[in-house]
């Protein structure tokens, strides 16, 4: 069970990008900061995990298919935030970065306070309020894990 | 800059599917166990973040685009291990739960042991040993976060 228990967790979140000086730009102008620069591969680490921007040719690759035409959208990373406010700042600091807006941040059916922005590959972010999940002095979910 | 440097994290993973049962059916037959199911989401507690499920065309109309079609592929997550050999056996654990197999575990060329494969909606993941990320005690990498 321990074995079955701790498959559920991620550790690397790989982001295919048209063009990585663009890309490290965009999240670089949220104030992210790199931690290095591997193989092409330009890794921020975050809580536990690394967040990874690499070609999309070279994730094709990688993933065992080269050529192939991967697409975007249909997996969503979010950051929480402690209140409406805050969620309206740090939306405004990705659009003054750059980012498409889907949809501009307000309440939702679910009981917060929710907007959408694309990055420049048509990768999707949501920047929400969740009155029902309280979060630690990092901004991460407080709580016992799964 | 500490509002900055919090906005370095990931704290809900979404995946859109086209049908909620046939992929819950998948990741809990890897061993996962739901946490929650709020609004036909179905939650999954990870280490300080959630990984949800919730059908594509919910997650358009949240984004703010309804009707629009997601794709997939180009935003991998992976799950590190201690070991080829625990990569092997996760691996065959995520074929046996009906993944389809897009890469088999195989040294790579940045020095570590990994492969590949799609969830039932295409989502990709990846299962690899890399012997320069060291992991805690609970399969989460090791060290101090952005």
């Amino acid at each position: 069970m321990a074995q079955q228990l701790t498959a559920q967790r991620v550790t690397l979140i790989s982001l295919g990008v048209d063009d990585l000086e663009r890309s490290a730009t965009f999240y670089e102008a949220l104030g992210w900061q790199a931690t290095e620069e591997l193989l092409a591969v330009r890794f921020y680490r975050l809580k536990g995990l690394m967040l990874g921007l690499i070609g999309v040719d070279a994730l094709a690759t990688d993933q065992g298919r080269p050529g192939a035409g991967l697409g975007t959208g249909a997996m969503t990373l979010a950051r929480n935030y402690r209140s409406p406010a805050e969620v309206d700042t740090a939306f405004a600091a990705a659009v003054a970065a750059g980012a498409t807006v889907l949809k501009r941040p307000e309440q939702v059916h679910w009981g917060g306070y929710s907007g959408y922005f694309a990055d420049p590959d048509s990768h999707v972010w949501e920047i929400a309020h969740n009155p029902f999940w309280p979060l630690d002095a990092d901004g991460y979910l407080a709580g016992e894990h799964g």
